[in-house]
């Protein structure tokens, strides 16, 4: 970790294209950290306005802008596609020489995309770029990509590894690493989960995340590898930094599926990854929400948010702050949705509610935020109120 | 270009995953360009055996070992997918400054896959991982796609851009980049194109590459850049190595359309990337192929071949030598099938035939060469012959 300068990291930008970034605005912390988001939008924004014409040439995507994943019509299916890279997270993992989560961290990304639009994951493809191809590190790779596999109910048919060594640096010389997934899921007719059947009073709910994910690794780098060693034992954690920064990503095919199942009226899906709950306000319905009751965030949030001297706003766009997925569900279908989560992998809360709200903001009120399509800040209108009353 | 140093070249080894490794063996000089192609095949091996079981976890690959593209079937379509990067062909771009061809490779690569399994494409994604996200870079990578998804009538739908800058290194610093794209294309129902149907005596036509694609780049740059400045002007060529190198990828679409129009039956077809004509060698009849009136190589093979004193037999695995996509038809219809590709963008030649051969072996009698998996060697049964009738 020694090579890991705190001042050079780097964060995927997250941004599915046809859609706007992802990437935080506004935070000095993070320019400094290696994401120079103001020339990172902007190169972006020259490129999807390249790419837009495109649509016309093949079959273009179903899905406008702002979703997790693009969907297409073939014949009489639809399918939905998403790519995306496991990002920095990479970096700690050749530090630590722990390889067994980053795989994982390809299938979850690319599944709970899938998952945000409604679909059901078929297959994935994947490509691994390597400085060197070490048989010992494949064989991680292909073991947790494997594991990952059976838990998201998809089959890896292709991909390509490539020994670009001149093109990768990693922690040390020989160690760059690259991995990028790609998933294809099954849109059932109908519906594409795209908020717009939310009312006022439909509950939000929060599915657990484990741990930061892959989102937010240039934060927590510049904050926590200046400081801290990747071996140091953490109270906090009850066990090391890289252990802590290395848990795998939570996979929640398991959660869709039993409330499918269940005949549960989901009405909107959202995969927290980069923008944290910001992702709620891509639903299409003229609704905001207000999240009452969200779990306490994890000890690895409140260390980097302490340690970094971060404001909560900041933190609320970067992390995913102990929630990884978020559901919309009708009120009175709440109650039986969290007694059929309660038989799956990860914990789930009724954390907030649907207001009506034309600008789509997310309220967090014990924190004093709301936030629209970029950021979150201090809710002076709440303020003013409080200020009033008092 | 002086930071590319000759023995620190590298190249994609091409392998789709569920596929046998595509990097060419046996080479000591590609060895000394950065392939580790022993060390590269056995992490392969690795990765591949930890990802088989994964088939029965969702929707498995119609296609077994060795084809360029995997496919699937979703309720009532087949649908081919495949995921390729651009490779070391990006290190040049760098150096040279000029990215117009790099995004038309990332389609090329992807599309003349789906191409190579009979299927029609229909969108693409692509990554775009940075240093720095230049919106010039940006925008030529974004025209080039266009352009490319133009010529390959597909829609680009999504994908991801990541500023990772600890991750990646370039020709000089900043400049690092990686491009990965993922295709999707419609398979017919029928025949998956897999060859089963090729008798001997049927006809092998090849179209024109345009320079050398993707492929040995590691090679080429070993041999090329350690003798020539990218900015010098090669008469062999008529322009600068650098515009030589950095020719766009040839697409087949338009070719592979009208010979569907034209009712043209085609047995097979094979993206002739890696491994270069070794790829007929993996069609399922009994068949091999005797290669008799092959184009003359263009120049840049002539000189990466005398400059680097290359064997013809390592040119021929590692390179395309002017042959960018080969088709199999019945002889009946080779004649019509050159008449309508001589509509088409690219050249096309009769380049000989289909023999009995159990070993599926591929032979290029002028070159007094035999080709099975993975390598081209002397014919010593020819020379054998040769010697006997002399």
């Amino acid at each position: 970790m020694g090579s890991d300068s705190p001042l050079e990291g780097s964060e995927p930008q997250g941004s599915e294209l046809s859609q706007e970034s992802k990437s935080p605005m506004g935070s000095s912390l993070y320019a400094k950290s290696g994401v120079d988001t103001g020339e990172a939008e902007h190169a972006l924004s020259r490129l999807l306005l390249e790419l837009a014409p495109t649509q016309v040439f093949g079959t273009p995507s179903e899905t406008g802008v702002g979703r997790s994943a693009a969907v297409i019509r073939v014949g009489p299916v639809r399918l939905a596609l998403t790519m995306n890279g496991v990002g920095t997270k990479l970096l700690v993992a050749q530090a630590a020489h722990s390889y067994d989560a980053v795989g994982i961290d390809c299938v979850a990304l690319n599944v709970n995309n899938l998952l945000g639009v409604g679909a059901t994951p078929l297959a994935m493809l994947d490509y691994i770029g390597c400085e060197e191809a070490d048989p010992e590190i494949f064989t991680i790779l292909g073991r947790s990509l494997a594991d990952a596999a059976r838990l998201a109910e998809v089959s890896i048919i292709g991909g390509e590894t490539a020994q670009v060594r001149d093109m990768l640096r990693g922690s040390a010389p020989g160690r760059g690493l690259d991995m990028v997934g790609v998933a294809i899921g099954l849109v059932p007719e109908g519906d594409l989960l795209d908020g717009s059947r939310i009312e006022p009073g439909d509950r939000v709910i929060g599915l657990a995340s484990n741990g930061i994910h892959s989102n937010g690794f240039s934060l927590a780098r510049t904050v926590l590898l200046g400081r801290f060693e990747l071996g140091c034992q953490m109270p906090e954690f009850g066990h090391t930094l890289a252990e802590e920064l290395l848990r795998p990503a939570a996979i929640y095919v398991e959660e869709l599926r039993a409330l499918r199942e269940a005949g549960i009226d989901v009405k909107a899906a959202a995969h927290i990854s980069g923008d944290g709950m910001l992702n709620l306000h891509r639903v299409e319905a003229p609704v905001g929400f207000e999240l009452t009751a969200l779990p306490a965030a994890p000890p690895i949030f409140r260390v980097i948010e302490e340690v970094g001297k971060i404001d909560r706003a900041e933190m609320r766009v970067v992390f995913n702050m102990g929630v990884g997925f978020a559901l919309v569900v009708p009120p009175g279908e709440a109650d039986r949705a969290l007694e059929v989560l309660s038989g799956c992998s990860h914990a789930a809360w009724c954390i907030g509610h649907a207001v009506a709200d034309a600008e789509r903001r997310i309220w967090i009120p014990s924190e004093g935020l709301v936030g629209s399509s970029k950021q979150f800040m201090r809710d002076t209108a709440e303020a003013t109120r409080a200020a009033a009353s008092s």
